[in-house]
């Protein structure tokens, strides 16, 4: 597949599509954020020759039907918080932004559903919520700032997926604007659909390279009106995974949150935090929270939790019941990626996902990866799901061109360790160009034709962000 | 598309493939089933010309390549209990059937997942994980008899989907033997996974047309301890709507299942199970149930129900506390289908899905409908889902040819009603042969033309159960 270079005909005719002020080039303030998302590695970075705002599903068509006269690539563009490098221009040619399509079309209490504009913020959308006393119980937990298109493009999942599951779960229904600029839309206010393929599940998680997501129909929830957290120190990983089996099968409880952390995602959140509590003494942490719409319930899901905690000897258990004490043990959690970075740069955000009883292993087994490579390898994330966020770092005594050597084989030995444990290569970040010369490791060939098959379907010309997910051409 | 008559050749291949008492021909014992599936009305059968019981993956490899070469259609056949022709050989040639493919291959407690062959009965699979606490919660109502590879095939859902969603929230992994007999693994006992396209949801509800699933990864959930039912009837169905939306939205309930009855399915089912509550005096009744693993947290949920349904005037509440209550007013909405069947014949089962916020008028309308056809148009299901099941039946005063004349035209006017309230044609029924023609009411001719592609993408000879779904040719 070859690209033309964006033409001054091209820039013209958008201009004529989205208005002269949609329309960025490369002098504009600020373009260069469109060459990356939140991933550092500037060998991962690219810059777009256009930058372009579409504010309506006929600007998209128009762009789309352009790019494919002029075979010229199109990326679209949330918020640019991903991880894995979804929203980079990785050919150059047009970044499409979704930043003025930021219109909640619909909020729908009678019928749980919200139809949205891909550029909603997911707190801006949580926001008109509240008062209902409804949410989407899917958002990740950049939802201070991350866009709903960006959560259903990558089928972005947070901390409450173990009650509630991922993006995908809520997305009832979809408009996509196709590679040659035709519409198509699936789905609706539904929550039972069989009518067909399911092909509002193939376009969630897709990273825009089979379609372009111009409105999102979501499935609302009831909002819990309370919520409490039980956080604990523990002498070690294995300790707290004890915990979560005890949790999910011998009491049966279905918590909000099962966050783990190892002891140096622990000590450093908590050590830049300031934090009081006798944290340097653990090993490992655990964060459960149970939410309900009533208190007395929350009350007897807290009495269990604490009761199962007990049968464990732990360092410290501490129960926050007010909003402000949540809180603060959710910050701990939030920060930990921070502070890891705050520690040492480079570093590499993973998202392996491996069945919930090998977790333990694989924490194990990891910090052993980085003992042998001498460099932290520290775990911490979503405990109920598998979804185990490791980030190797650079050992601060190290200079960068070591660790520039030894991380592409740390790194595979840690994929490799995954997919020994029946793993997977991506939870919740998606595969962008950052893992895909990594999929072949998780996905046997018949998988992998099977997708670029798809590919080829739904855009035989390749505009539609290449280089992610799959190529046409199979990897040599 | 033209296939060939199963050859003397063909059969002695699949006895080769799957052993001698594996191949059933026409004048096997019992053969007929292999004609039909619950649908009653004889002009959706049709005759294999052979039916083969693999045993294996390799089984089912085998068949697929000689059925290739043949050029012979080859249909999966589960338990035979769908409602939409998904099992019939449309087309005649090799029906398949998992009977024999009835292994529980591994319970992975501490996983929370369970791998299963296709032909494993939901409640047997159910007895083996009673004892360890965990369920499948997306089993559907016909759980004694129907097939873990059925429910998937046809993303089938039952009476909890309010809370636990549908069978494809707990598919986690798949196997599949592909059309020219390639075997394709995807997923596995994972809860979170974004490494490429959702090829696990593409499969699931695609009724055996784009691949055959031989192996299927579920997740499981933490199993209830508790369970209680508070049986209401009411005035009229719009009252029973009214509660609806009091618990999920005022309340912020989930209840594990939000049914309701109109008068006649209410009425009918009663009579003939022989009821002692009046249901003579109510108009519509609303089966609502909370579960869970703590009786303190039971008694809580159900005491907030009962308070939101005081604010309504009844004709009566019942609360059911014990197993045998809890199964008594169960067995009043396991009886409604049965009920209608019984009451006249012919029927039509439908299975139209529409935004909750429109059952009230849907059901009302369908009613009028009725009126207008002097015919009963019966409306229950899940009203917490939107999962309208109507059986338009014939009036036992009319003539069968009466029927026949009015039906289609009924029939059409339920599908436009349901079309112009945002709704749709199946939420868990699927669409089979039986439904084939409408889904151009339902679908835009740019989602129809995807799923073409789609069954063209991964069986390009059309001989995956053809003629179901979508059809390789448009429709005329």
């Amino acid at each position: 597949l070859t690209y033309n270079p964006v033409s001054p005909a091209l820039v013209e005719r958008l201009r004529r599509i989205c208005g002269p002020d949609a329309v960025h080039l490369s002098d504009s303030p600020g373009f260069a954020r469109y060459s990356h998302d939140q991933t550092k590695d500037t060998r991962l970075h690219a810059e777009p020759e256009v930058v372009v705002f579409p504010s309506t599903t006929e600007h998209v068509q128009g762009i789309l039907q352009a790019a494919t006269e002029h075979r010229v690539p199109v990326t679209p563009r949330g918020a640019g918080s991903g991880l894995s490098g979804g929203a980079v221009p990785l050919h150059g040619g047009i970044v499409a932004s979704v930043a003025r399509m930021n219109r909640i079309l619909a909020v729908d209490p009678a019928s749980m559903t919200a139809v949205v504009q891909p550029g909603v913020v997911t707190n801006a959308l949580d926001a008109e919520l509240e008062p209902l006393g409804l949410f989407f119980a899917g958002y990740p937990m950049s939802e201070e700032f991350c866009y709903i298109g960006g959560n259903v493009a990558e089928n972005a999942g947070g901390g409450r997926a173990v009650k509630y599951g991922v993006t995908g779960r809520y997305v009832t229904g979809l408009e996509v604007v196709r590679a040659d600029g035709t519409v198509m839309r699936v789905g609706g206010k539904l929550f039972k659909n069989v009518t067909g393929y399911d092909l509002v599940s193939l376009f969630v998680g897709s990273e825009g390279t089979l379609g372009f997501i111009t409105e999102v129909t979501l499935r609302l929830m009831p909002r819990p009106r309370y919520r409490g957290v039980v956080f604990v120190l523990l002498p070690d990983v294995e300790d707290a995974l004890a915990i979560v089996n005890e949790l999910l099968i011998t009491e049966r409880l279905t918590p909000s949150a099962l966050e783990f952390f190892d002891d140096f995602s622990l000590h450093q959140s908590c050590r830049v935090l300031g934090e009081s509590i006798p944290y340097r003494d653990a090993g490992a942490a655990l964060l459960i929270e149970a939410d309900s719409h009533d208190e007395g319930v929350l009350e007897r899901e807290r009495e269990r939790i604490q009761a199962a905690v007990r049968r464990y000897s732990s360092v410290a258990t501490f129960s926050a019941e007010t909003e402000d004490e949540v809180n603060r043990f959710w910050r701990i959690r939030k920060q930990v990626p921070w502070s890891i970075m705050n520690y040492s740069s480079p570093r590499s955000s993973e998202d392996l996902v491996v069945p919930i009883a090998h977790i333990a292993e694989f924490v194990r087994e990891a910090k052993r990866i980085g003992l042998r490579y001498d460099t932290p390898v520290p775990c911490f994330g979503h405990a109920g799901d598998g979804n185990i966020h490791t980030s190797p770092l650079r050992n601060p005594n190290h200079d960068i061109e070591h660790w520039h050597r030894i991380f592409p084989q740390l790194q595979r030995e840690l994929y490799q360790l995954a997919h020994r444990l029946g793993g997977t290569l991506s939870g919740e970040h998606g595969i962008g160009h950052k893992r895909r010369a990594f999929l072949s490791i998780f996905l046997d060939e018949t998988a992998l034709t099977a997708m670029r098959s798809l590919k080829q379907t739904f855009d035989p010309l390749g505009i539609l962000n290449p280089g992610k997910v799959v190529d046409l051409e199979p990897e040599v």
